[in-house]
């Protein structure tokens, strides 16, 4: 008899994956002329809104890490999952040391492999997302409930630094609720989050792109004086100097049953300042989408956000893989007492074609609706398309 | 009995492979007075002229994909083949998304990595090279012509992207017939190209350097004022501004018989301007070589181009590799009408050194004559070593 | 009788491994007011000091390689181990061509995953460290005895080229011997190394920071005039120029006895300069450590230094890793003539926890005591903190 080697009896570490994705998008972009004026003349274009190669793994049976760099973004690589993370810690449950999304949103923290839009909604102008620190996380026993506190510097910058005497601190809360859960049928979300921040140098600044950012950083065009070279901020508020502390607050709610899901999502934040007035901002959007090809989007309960969407049958000999339609509103207002950084009211309908697990196509119209505090009402209508495969 | 687990059923995805390779070179330069006139006192040095790692595999069975980035030119890291391939499409056969090779020339065509001389022939400053569209590619179903159509934006800057209104599309096509096939003796290759760019901004440039790049970037040296901390370019157009269109024209010519190997390459550019008169440059290299311990280079029917060289013995116990003596000449003339950027003669005499698949040492000899509009006739030898590891 | 299939004959290439680290700071400033006179207001902070992704493995039987990139450190991402290693060379032994440590110095040596401190010591700033060049290396038969000696460009930047007519060239060799060798109970290195350089454009220029560096790189913060975004140098020689050659000594010595291990190092340099008169600098540095849960480091006989320390237990259900207590003072003297770059004084008490072979996370207490040419005595208190992940 011959006998086989037996499978090893425990995992070797270090364990380590190789990961990645890449976003090829094009844009164009149709401005009336007043929003030429409030804008400048916004460029059509393409570029890699995001490529990233990450290692992900485990160097013990208790530890996991990831290191992952970004090279899409102007002023490249930037920082981005680079953590480490202990588990089985009692009360803490989980322990993550780096940079990583600060528990705080529900667009924020659903993966951007896994964006229903080409961009983010303009809430998202709220978030710290990654800063470095410090967060305990963790789930209930059934997995229907998560939660994470985390302490970080503020601002981290994208190389994952900063520095700063006079404040750089913040923590954040998330907590979330799976309401029902109907396994493969249906899901309901209910979240919430705060954060409070005493920024570095006492300054903060809040802005928006109209959910879509294309860049040429390289050098390789011979731009003309006067027109920018990526698409510019539509809302800003400039550096609010003075800042004590801001506060933040968020609520989230979202739904998946059978081939429909949709999410909704409301920011609150105030600025308290050490000369001038407290000043209030707040944002605004809710989603919907319809596979056609008549898949589920899944749950995701470790993360307490919307899922993968994989194709019942890739596409090629076996199929035409999944087909999704999608629509969106979104609301960012950054007018307060004497910071007065605009208004925008976007209107998304977006196409989704999944062609496997890896590789999908996306078009976004986008109907931008600018409320400038200088210029007056304007308009933008932005047609966007996206390639993505990841790994 | 005992059984072993059988061969999995059909390979997982997504597949990964990590690959890679670096370039380190060295350079020594002398130049008569009248060349230090025309392009300054260029110093001697080494650097990295490559420095790549690259994510590679498959996500499905019909979709590929490539992240590949180089961290050795100015102005790093830079997107390299940052692209998606979907398979098996019927008529269009292939379809290739993101940053990739233009279908236009065989110098520019055939892998860095296998390039017998170490700086491709002067002719290449014409060729778009890498920009970011959408390419349909195939091949005949006995594998003896290759073509290729590409749409793109152009120019694309170094991180993949490009911006502009007015202008910015592109249009490639290249055809390859293997005339004569042989196998593993004989292949005699024929091809030409057709590239249509509408340049962002009405700006093109063109410029060489002499077959050789050195750069001292990261200002570890103290570098006086006046002296190039690169190796500068020897012909050079400047921007041409006002430029409507550009036309680019090739035709190509390879073959390998035992272990000889040759190629040739003519490339021709019109720049038609909405101020100014079209007009008109152009390029063209010849090669040849032998491999002196009788190894045959391979024709590559996947890019039509010539293939890798492969060591009949490593070097180190078994052997001492493979030796191939080289010798090239090239010519780019920039000069027409009020553009006088000058035109280049190369000749370059090689050896390289192969110690096994993925390991080679190269040297050239070049010697450059430049003939510059302002400065005159003037020349300048140089020697360059290189050593390469690939994986 | 089922046959399983053997192991294959023998290794495929190129066998490629991913491997990688980082490294989480944070710092806390407490200085004198005659400290924020000579240095600046030294900022509180948090950044990754090295976060780096690397291909590492063979071509060849006899062919090694790396490929690694560091993206912590301003102007990143910066070339790391990028070489090529050919083996078994006869008298040669091996030979290294590509960017890599140059044979000189102990704590430089010893891998930065392995450091006992947070940083090196203050010596270092003497040490050529990576340059671009050709090294041959090797050990004698008992493994007793290692050897090198290396030519190079310097100084190389840190994307590794180096530029310049008028030298840049250098010379290192370094020799160690194991005087003691009780296998897995005791060893006693002893060192030294020596080092002539000519550097490119007559210049050089010593320096160092108060062994912690934190810095604020992105433009994150807003950082007001005159407020450093980095830990800036509290000693500094200033460009020298005229610099037609520096030599470089050490001398250094290791010991590892049961849970105790110590190692101390000087370096002198001499600065021949063709105006002015010949300069010298030095540098000493003396550490101890005992490893409180027992286990013993291990000498390192491939490097000729100390290397890493595996806990008996991993931290989690079996047990609490491994635990540290750590000592070093330091010692950098940048006067000389007319050259008054300042004296250094560093004292530093350690504690170390190793979770597992590849997570740690370490405490720095440091005072350093500057004796600066200007502004006369002053101190620094600094506690910082790392969390380190290998793979």
């Amino acid at each position: 008899v011959i006998h086989c080697a037996p499978a090893p009896a425990k995992p070797e570490f270090p364990a380590i994956r190789v990961s990645g994705f890449f976003q090829a998008d094009t844009a164009w972009f149709d401005q009336d002329a007043a929003n030429i004026i409030a804008v400048g003349d916004v460029q059509d274009g393409a570029d890699f809104r995001r490529a990233r190669l990450q290692a992900i793994g485990s160097v013990a049976e208790n530890v996991d890490f990831s290191v992952e760099f970004d090279f899409g973004f102007p002023g490249r690589p930037s920082f981005m999952d680079v953590w480490l993370d202990v588990q089985d810690l009692s009360i803490l449950q989980n322990v993550k040391v780096g940079l990583y999304r600060q528990p705080f949103g529900l667009d924020a923290l659903t993966s951007v492999r896994e964006l229903t839009f080409i961009e983010r909604a303009l809430p998202f102008a709220f978030v710290p997302f990654r800063q470095i620190g410090a967060m305990a996380h963790g789930s209930s026993k059934a997995d229907d409930i998560t939660w994470a506190v985390s302490g970080f510097r503020f601002p981290t910058d994208f190389n994952g630094g900063n520095i700063g005497d006079n404040g750089g601190y913040g923590l954040a809360t998330r907590w979330t609720g799976l309401l029902i859960d109907n396994g493969d049928c249906a899901a309901l979300h209910l979240g919430g989050a705060y954060c409070l921040i005493d920024p570095s140098n006492d300054a903060v600044q809040y802005r928006s792109q109209p959910e879509i950012f294309i860049a040429e950083t390289g050098g390789a065009a011979f731009v003309p004086a006067g027109v920018p070279s990526t698409v510019p901020p539509f809302v800003d508020t400039g550096v609010i100097e003075n800042t004590d502390l801001t506060n933040l607050f968020s609520a989230e709610l979202a739904t998946t049953i059978g081939s429909f899901h949709a999410q909704s999502e409301v920011i609150y934040s105030t600025v308290d300042r050490s000369i001038g007035s407290t000043v209030g901002f707040s944002g605004f959007s809710a989603q919907a989408a319809y596979i056609l090809t008549g898949e589920h989007r899944p749950y995701n309960k470790t993360n307490g956000v919307l899922g993968r969407i994989t194709p019942r049958n890739n596409f090629g000999k076996d199929g035409w893989g999944a087909w999704e339609a999608t629509s969106r509103y979104s609301y960012l207002d950054l007018n307060d007492d004497d910071i007065q950084g605009g208004r925008l009211n976007d209107v998304t309908l977006g196409l989704n074609w999944y062609l496997n697990n890896y590789t999908k196509f996306q078009a976004n119209y986008i109907h931008a609706m600018l409320d400038s505090p200088v210029n007056g009402d304007s308009d933008a209508d932005i047609v966007a398309m996206r390639a993505q495969v990841d790994f």
